[in-house]
């Protein structure tokens, strides 16, 4: 559960909420018309942009920042530790049984890929090259959110527009201009929630994850490779810390140092 | 045909009419003067920026988004294991025969180089070329709608300039003054719905076709390259499949189990 | 004569004026004091962003836009083909004289250094060099127009703001605030011609002339350095070839068959 | 202490009070609802986008923005050329006691991986990669302050759609409308200061301080190559200055005169 | 002397007094609360945003839009065509003298380092490292007048929005509104000065000026290590006119004629 999301989309509605009925009546920010123009007319674009499966697989996405993720690089790391330890042991095909438990479907391929004998090169080959697709997906999903983002405000103004024009036509009745600017201004209110209260922060949190997704995986890549070549356990715990943050790097090393010495 | 292009333009024509005709007259909408100066002087400004073959070429590319590709990339995966086998079993020329039957152009060509005896680094080199020449061209379509995307909502607010100027200027009759300004800001809505509900989306969704398009293609290199160097079709698969999003990744498996062993 | 420039201009031209007549004087829109401190006030701050040299050959670029090239990638090519032939046939040194009649300076450049026997590296160092300098200079000219393009509006907007403060500061004469505010509109209405349908569209159109002669040029360069590596004719064909669209390659095939074919 | 964000800070708000204080009264300008909506509908927006640990962490760098590095790069240098100095008197194994007293961790580090005859290509990989990975929390903490500036203005424009909405709904009473805007347009102010007045000169501040850090950690990655290789510290001294600007550079010579003749 | 900046500067100037003068009375234009507003809260935010030494270096750097550059491509490469001569004809060591006399301490530190026999990578890499570093200072000093181009208008904006809520918040003298709207527009119009009429501007010129110098200083580079690995002076001139446009390169084919000939 991330609870920054929860907090975040919690207090924003508080905010909002509180901010219209000190002045006013929530009733008139609720308007069915000013939803369907703003927020169908973003989707309408959205459908144009992107193909159906995209489509829904992107929406979809939206429920991963109310995620926190199951891994952090220090765990992965001494995982790849214990599997050097293994490795020098016992030799690379001692990993098999390793990897036969292993939850992560991309570590156990490149164990896997080892495992096999596969040229160290292939390995990083085909490694890099999945690595660069997930990347690709978690951008095309992020760019998905960034173009709500942009459309949102967009349609705001279409809706406002209308509003607008029609109110405009019709000035006979002073006193119905002020009711009806109001509500040709709620799209635009609308508009800027979608993009900056929903949109945006969608895409920025995916990024973080995905950033976080990255890392973690390039860790795995190196790692692999290290304990192909058969390097030392405690050259390989260097290496990998530099991927680390100081904070983080500390707690690594007091888990470590009994194994990785007996592993020498 | 692209399911998802015809069902936003449909839902987002059929916003905008319900949001109008809630509270105001279609007609006031239609305006032609307000068509002539947002879209002609758009498409003006259009022609400077491209000279015009490239102008017809990309207008003409719009029809693209309707439809869906034939090709995807499992099936081409498949195809490629399917040219490894008969390599490995018959001999390189033997892949002539299979080319002459292929419907996709850059496979075929591809192929004929391999028959040919071409050196693989000048095969990854005219291919390669041929990719970026591909995308470089895809590249320019998208840049003329983003272009048209630009000056759409630029014209709108130039012929909302001249409304006002024009009302401004003659402001002494003020029951007039609102319909005038109504008139104005038409043209701003025009500009904003070719921005946001088609030149935009149309670029967008002809960048994601250019994408998998071009996705394909560096599959078909790799694979192409691979059979030439005379790799294992295991190997092979195993090296493509790093293309695919790991639910696609099931499908081709499932589908060549028993070929690949067979082909070893 | 480019045939979409002059389109553009003229429809753009009088789009606008019929646009202005239909509902308002032509005579509002021409206001010297308003061209003066819109364009002046542009071109001021574009002197003070470019050296003089550089600021009049940029104005002095915008012509380009109503030319066309007289060159075609499809020529050039063949050109090359031939000059392969010839090489083949007669020898390297027998480019010199086919160097003499050549139009082109950077393809002669390019034969009189292999006619000299220079090292192949430092031919392709030298035209690269040269290419990327074309290429350099071209930016800079397109970086231009884009910087008219933005402030073009900035000073509209100054403009306006110079008319507005003017008006406010006498507002007592209720009837001439209209008119005057028409007249504070005219440099806003100015500036977003000169970005929307002047700069910008010449910006583009020399951004495109400039990437076809590049591209022209690389042709030239890859087709030189197989020259003189000796490559088969053929062959060279195929590697330009995948420069090309491919409508454009097919013309060039039908043009070749019976002399490549003589030249293997 | 940074004297320069002390001062930017304390000018900054004696404009905005006495602006404010000459024509109208400052209470105007305090209004908590506007607070709220705007400050805590930006950090609502915020946390929705960032996780909770990064959250914290990228607001506390806000300080950093106080404090002046105490390092620079002249000194760097010089400790480099010491150390270099008793690498060859000494040995290398003489810069382990040397590395004990060292402030700086990464300094100190790349001294104990020297020390211990790390493979030279190895020592720059981990370096490398641990400058890429603080290079890139860097990012991410001025990533957040950008963030942040965007999302105040949105913010504000929020509030002030708020307070028109609310304001035109009830335009009965003419008099209430003046200071109704001015009430709804305070968010807009406020939106505008978080963004031009703090959170884009923080991440302007945090980018320069990172970029000097970095400057000087790839300074300290030369200088322990080049004593690894048992380069002569004249050369790297001439090496490491071209890191310098050339007022620094000559600092440096000054002090350097005596020690590096005699370390020659 | 600079013509363009002083041309641009003058006629910009003059432009806007006319502007104002033929429709109001400049006095309106010279508002003391509104200079402080603009100009002094755009400096408390850059004053957060920079140190102090790099506040004062980049406000110091605008006078060199006054400057023109003393040296141009063309005679740096006759310069360098004549020490490729001398050292053809006298040996390297003998450049040591014609280095005493170079005002450029560029050209002289790579020729002391070709002198002492420096290997040629280590040369490359020292001086492209300092050229790295004089970029990477040029950048930072465009992207302070940047950075002042984008908080211009903010703090334009700031001033009028306080102008605005003060306005409003005393609606009880019509008559006043008008010019203290036009007072509070005033700060807008300052802002939009700043920006489109120095900073902006000067940022170019300051990158054109760099773009200049980088390509002397590339040119160099080159240069020197064709002298350093004894080229023939003709190839090093050929080599070096790449850099240049046609139009130059002519001028210094003449003036070379009779010595480059001499010095084969």
């Amino acid at each position: 559960m991330d609870i920054s999301t929860i907090a975040g989309l919690i207090s924003g509605i508080v905010f909002i909420v509180v901010s219209i009925m000190m002045n006013g009546r929530l009733g008139l920010f609720f308007d069915a018309p000013s939803v369907m123009i703003t927020i169908g007319g973003t989707f309408a674009s959205v459908l144009i942009s992107y193909p159906l499966n995209k489509f829904f697989n992107s929406l979809k996405s939206a429920r991963l920042i109310f995620q926190t993720k199951e891994f952090n690089t220090g765990n992965v790391i001494q995982r790849i530790i214990d599997l050097a330890n293994i490795a020098r042991k016992e030799g690379l095909l001692a990993l098999e049984e390793a990897a036969q438990s292993m939850e992560d479907k991309f570590l156990q391929k490149g164990i896997l890929l080892i495992v096999d004998g596969t040229d160290p090169e292939l390995v990083r080959n085909i490694l890099e090259t999945e690595l660069a697709f997930i990347e690709g997906r978690h951008k095309e999903v992020q760019g998905f959110w960034e173009t709500v983002a942009s459309l949102g405000p967009a349609w705001g103004m279409i809706g406002t527009l209308i509003g607008l024009i029609n109110m405009l036509d019709q000035l006979n009745d002073p006193s119905a201009i002020g009711p009806a600017m109001a509500v040709a201004l709620v799209t635009t209110f609308y508009g800027s929630i979608v993009a900056n209260f929903f949109a945006n922060p969608v895409a920025n949190k995916l990024k973080i994850r995905s950033s976080e997704e990255v890392l973690l995986k390039e860790v795995m890549i190196e790692g692999l490779l290290s304990i192909q070549a058969g390097e030392n356990p405690r050259i390989i715990e260097e290496k990998l810390k530099a991927f680390l943050s100081p904070t983080l790097r500390d707690t690594v090393k007091e888990n470590n140092e009994g194994e990785t010495k007996a592993g020498e």
